[in-house]
């Protein structure tokens, strides 16, 4: 019941314009994935999420399992119901996660065993558990368990991934019964270009209706994300969605898409927001600089959402000051709506064949490093 | 250009329906104000506090002057626009703050003399000036500079902060010369009734459009709260307003109005739904408790607010046990709901002469010790 409808690609850059039908509706691509990893978008309510232009949100199979509980998720009816947003959801599989934790035990072929980071306990995922849960979480689009490294991995550790993380998909699809969730196969590899060519073709034989290229922006320069996210993307079926995990900044955003990536997640929009950042055209804007102190414009002047039609950045700024809750709120929705809106503009230009001036103009303007 | 409308009074109690029209509308009376210290209502945005049901916001001229200053809320065109309220505002005169600073320095007839607790540098307020300051944040009813003592007052203390007041009441009249605001009088006086009737009668004289009753709720057993303000507002012009200033957990609210009083604020609905505890017509309900663990209800089934159409107490909970924003934004805004529902409440059975037998069944229904 979900599949990819490849609509266009850009004449001058790999860029793809394309509908991910879902059964909680369409996400129109590219698309950016505001991150709920505890089932809500951080701080935001989900008609605010929809409101900013967000299509579809993610989830976190590893968190909700450790809390509130999957059982308690499935009573509600499921995540959608649980966290009240009806719209499409995608749920990682926990891997980065398991694999960033200081108590992780053992990894075997098996699977992995560790203690849960909150009451202590001893937890075991294997490929067929995590595909258990995801199911009773409900989600659009599920990944399956992968092996994560981080900067720089070993080539015996990459190679090694790179065959558990093929192995863990095969025994996920197997697992996999629930015909309203398209099971994304995750392209892992570590940064040799030639491993991660073998495991973007290991992968795509497998059949997966979409595929992630997971484990970048853990520390690699940033030329080197784009470059393996290039690699990958080209290998991978044509006409399925391609989501490269944890990479959204604005101008890597724009770098992946780029290079033929269609789906991109980021918790950054939120994160900085919470601290009075805001992304804008121009670059960041850290709210706490004495500059905007008595700035009576807002964020950003062609933003239509709720932070810049209502407040200033005066106004925002005295928020983070006197530490009211309402300015991490407005922000993270500025930026949120920003993302959204950055995607919608890469979209126009891809249907439009004018990606490569697009995007060298936006990226020109952004002032920020990355 | 403020007028109050006194529409109805109880015939079993001293409960009054009334309409205060403001500049900004009218606000319906009994009426709940939820407090916005530094020009936002902690969380929430004007949108919510106005959905809702509340019809004015406090906020405080000490805070706002000492953070933003008051000089950028003038340049943004006043408060209302600087907060994005388009509704009635009060602002507080700071007096309740002052007189609770560790570093208050002198008072004298003259004013009040302390160090600001951002900066540390001195600052001295006389009762023009906190006119001068109130006038250029511009809001609908603006209270002068008055003493505030704590529970228990020595009678000479009490005398003395009866006088003061009073002086500082007349001086805030003279000083006061923009007509689309109300300067309502305070009656402070103390814990002895002989003081607060030659208070009440003292301010009545000088003639205000509206009058608060400050200084109660501040340590002292409950009955004498409630004994103290009927006392005091039965010796006010029955036409005129009345405002029982920092009074507005659910039973003293009720209590309040049974006594004749009209308006009343209190910052305990955001303070403790920031914390995981709800108002509801049974009494209070802390989320954290593990009974709504697994608990697939609303916080109040016939309540119209977002949280309570959106969410479950198992969802509200995990939200506060995973750190997560939405948790206190969604309870503060069904605690505000909650508190202008009651408002509404008693209107309703004061028009309609039963605010005797209402009152009685919702006291004995709030199940928690105020």
């Amino acid at each position: 019941m979900t599949r990819f409808e490849l609509v266009h690609t850009d004449r001058g850059t790999g860029a793809r314009a394309g509908i991910l039908h879902t059964p909680h509706g369409p996400v129109e691509t590219p698309a950016f994935m505001p991150v709920g990893t505890h089932g809500t978008v951080r701080g935001l309510t989900p008609e605010e999420v929809r409101g900013a232009g967000a299509q579809i949100v993610l989830a976190n199979t590893f968190h909700l399992m450790l809390r509130p509980g999957i059982d308690l998720i499935a009573e509600a009816g499921g995540l959608h119901r649980f966290m009240h947003w009806n719209g499409p959801i995608l749920t990682d599989s926990g891997g980065y996660q398991v694999f960033s934790l200081a108590h992780l035990r053992r990894v075997s072929d098996d699977g992995v065993t560790f203690r849960s980071p909150i009451e202590g306990r001893e937890i075991h995922l294997t490929p067929e558990r995590v595909v258990e849960i995801e199911t009773q979480l409900g989600a659009d689009v599920i990944m399956p368990l992968d092996v994560c490294l981080g900067f720089p991995a070993a080539p015996a550790a990459a190679e090694e991934a790179e065959r558990r993380t093929a192995l863990w998909a095969q025994r996920s699809l197997a697992a996999h019964r629930r015909s309203d969730q398209a099971l994304f196969g995750i392209v892992q590899g570590g940064f040799d270009a030639d491993t991660r060519r073998r495991a973007a073709e290991d992968v795509a034989v497998l059949g997966f209706p979409g595929y992630a290229i997971g484990g970048l922006s853990v520390g690699e320069p940033r030329t080197l994300t784009y470059e393996l996210a290039g690699i990958v993307a080209e290998r991978l079926p044509r006409g399925l969605p391609r989501y490269l995990m944890g990479v959204g900044v604005p101008p890597s955003s724009i770098e992946a898409v780029r290079r033929g990536v269609d789906m991109f997640d980021c918790v950054l929009p939120t994160r900085v927001g919470r601290t009075g950042v805001a992304l804008t055209a121009d670059g960041r804007v850290n709210l706490h600089n004495a500059a905007h102190a008595a700035d009576l414009t807002p964020l950003e002047e062609d933003c239509p959402c709720p932070a810049c039609r209502g407040y200033t950045r005066a106004y925002l700024r005295h928020l983070f000051k006197a530490g009211e809750m309402l300015g991490p709120r407005l922000v993270s929705l500025h930026n949120v709506t920003f993302m959204a809106r950055l995607a919608a503009a890469m979209r126009a230009a891809i249907l439009e064949d004018r990606f490569a001036a697009w995007s060298a103009a936006a990226l020109a303007r952004y002032q920020t490093a990355w």
